[in-house]
């Protein structure tokens, strides 16, 4: 409707934004007592994992909670990567529990779990009711959930700003979630202490998910471009690129490109911990808004079919690929097919990651794919697939997997067929 | 905690974002019905005034309310200046209106009408008690009031997403307000439309609102200045500049520097007028968490000075000073005299409005005030305050009536004296 916002007949003219209300500053995890109050809260499940529960962060999160009179009750079970039998569990937990409020201290998988918790215990259905079609039915949620208090402990996800709760449906081997605007926290406290902490390989994997969300919500195709809404129950939660997100896509871009690798490279460095951390959130506000899709497509079958792979600084003992990494491999291929789509978008995004410019913006994707490039082996970031120990009998595979991702796809700036996905996921073999 | 915002000891560490839900979109105002019921609202008091209640978009509003099944009833009185009087007047009207729900339709002065009403029909009280300290008690509204949907019908004051609703308190002749997180509306609905029948000078001071809001904004005393809050309560609703707020303002002066003049040339320039409205609502957001300073202070005794001054546009017969106008004519001398402290700041707004800032920051003052003088005379504001009949004899009136806005002047980058004021509205009165 302005700048790049172009009118067309009969395409969307109005773009919505809903912000979880955010709290952001080293040290104000010592303030969830009053934020648990201020939501009502009188009991508390609190949805944490047993690693972080020992984290000073977390123990002043608690303590602050006892000194508000705010009864609580932990479960620190939740799952690394959560699939449909770990969020019954908690669901499970949380009704036992008689709690009238949910407060998650961890990462996506932590904040995602404590969502589906709060939501089926608020209004309880069978577990498949409220996910996503086609696994699911897709019933829209009713109304209001339990109030649910998000503290992030990872500068990646961004779920404590989003309306969406992913999981592993074990039986068909896939990742679905559940969307809805009433699985938005009502609170996010978001402390970067509880990142300094954190190994180098977690901060830059997740550190490059909030790259990538960014990245990809800043080049999804405009909310202009969808056919205008006849009624506005109708309008997906992944609205496509809008001013709003723009704004907030394009900071975190810029201050990943700034920080990122400062971040990894010394925990001490707090300013780098810190902006980082902010940057999470934004990025979680932005895609939560705009929507994700190719490389946010394509790692859910990269994580899905790992195998003798397992990572410095998860859990040992199992196969595993972080859900960063799995994203961020995918990404300088799949820019460099997005670019024609919209040149001056990869271009602008290239340079506020603080690439040279001057190639233009018929070179678009390969500046961007190269900047992306250079910061990932700074970092410490597999060399593509091939790393994760991926060959080319692999790809139909990954193919599969990537194609059912639908929901994610159709916010790419340009369709994308099977042929086209597994050229990418070639292209993600090796980048240096 | 990072880039400019260094810690400091003893300082505040933490900033809060909290924003009212915004849909935006030329033609949105026909959504209405959708949004009351989301909001739960059977039955709306729909707060207009004559002139705005025939238009074209707010008529497409209480249409949509009736195909919703919503029922409603309009009261158009509103004030334009709104008074202690007008403000009790309103709630009077919705308390026997039986509503459960508020919807204002008009600019600054019917939103914050809407807002004190939802409140007192919500919590009831002697007028003075919710009111800012020293006129009133400055008493915490305890709760939630009564969903308020608010749909601006000019590019100015931003008060859809703010949480102060301002008036004249008559029998002190002094501006002042009730300030409570309350107060947001819980929906705001920004149509563009209603902006394309708003005369040039309208257009004009409105805008220049929006503009003075921005740079107030970003060059307000950081968060980080503040001493830390010992209890989240006693955090004030204005924080100071901070990470979230600058990226809004920011971007609210680049637009401004962009579309401003345009949108006031030509009504039928849709683009213009479009990105103002929607560089409005973000600079309502920046300031709503920034806070304002010197311009705003200043013009509160500007407007209620004001001696046979009748601006075209407005409803004729008495004398006014619109909103806009009384602050922007402050704001060059304003800038002049914060600049040395914060230069890069200042030189920064300058280079987002869209000034030549290759004088660098030792004249960052005067490169920002000639940009805005430049944009001010394009679009016909008058020229300072002699222009609004004004002289040296007010002074001291106008210096009196700035001083006491203390909850405005703590957000100035740099303290400022009863002398200082008496320099500015010297400095004020011709710009060229």
């Amino acid at each position: 409707m302005f700048g790049e916002f172009t009118p067309r007949p009969g395409g969307e003219t109005v773009f919505t934004v809903e912000t979880t209300p955010i709290k952001y500053g080293p040290g104000v995890s010592g303030e969830l007592g009053f934020d648990a109050r201020a939501k009502g809260i009188t009991r508390a499940a609190v949805f944490t994992d047993i690693r972080v529960k020992d984290l000073e962060p977390a123990q002043r999160a608690l303590k602050a909670l006892e000194a508000a009179g705010v009864d609580y009750i932990v479960y620190d079970q939740t799952a690394v990567e959560p699939t449909d039998r770990s969020f019954q569990d908690a669901t499970e937990f949380l009704i036992d529990a008689r709690a009238d409020g949910v407060i998650s201290i961890g990462g996506g998988s932590t904040i995602d779990t404590a969502k589906a918790a709060a939501l089926y215990a608020s209004h309880p259905a069978p577990f498949l009711a409220y996910v996503n079609k086609p696994i699911g039915e897709g019933r829209p949620v009713p109304g209001p959930v339990m109030p649910h208090i998000a503290l992030p402990t990872t500068a990646g996800t961004g779920s404590e700003c989003t309306a969406v709760a992913v999981f592993d449906f074990v039986e068909h081997q896939v990742k679905t979630g559940i969307a809805s605007k009433f699985l938005k926290p009502a609170q996010a406290i978001v402390d970067p202490e509880f990142t300094y902490t954190l190994p180098a390989l977690v901060t830059a994997a997740t550190g490059f998910d909030v790259l990538t969300h960014a990245i990809e919500s800043y080049t999804a195709k405009p909310y202009t471009a969808r056919d205008k809404a006849t009624d506005p129950t109708l309008r997906p939660p992944y609205q496509g690129a809008n001013p709003h997100s723009d704004l907030g896509s394009l900071e975190a871009i810029r201050m990943g490109g700034r920080y990122l690798v400062r971040a990894v490279m010394d925990g001490a460095d707090h300013e780098a911990r810190n902006a980082m951390m902010y940057a999470a959130t934004m990025a979680g506000v932005s895609f939560g808004n705009a929507g994700v899709h190719i490389p946010h497509a394509m790692s859910y079958s990269v994580a899905g079919m790992i195998r003798d792979y397992q990572p410095e600084g998860w859990p040992a003992g199992h196969d595993l690929c972080p859900h960063g990494i799995s994203v961020v491999v995918n990404a300088p291929a799949a820019f460099r097919f997005t670019a024609d789509a919209n040149p001056d978008r990869h271009l602008t995004a290239a340079e506020a990651l603080g690439a040279d410019t001057s190639g233009g913006a018929n070179n678009a994707g390969a500046i961007l794919a190269d900047r992306m490039i250079a910061l990932m082996k700074e970092a410490g970031i597999p060399n593509g697939l091939s790393d994760l120990n991926y060959d080319e009998a692999d790809i139909p595979g990954l193919v599969k997997g990537a194609i059912a991702q639908q929901r994610l796809l159709v916010g790419s700036p340009k369709s994308v067929t099977e042929n086209d996905l597994a050229d990418l996921y070639r292209d993600a073999m090796r980048y240096w």
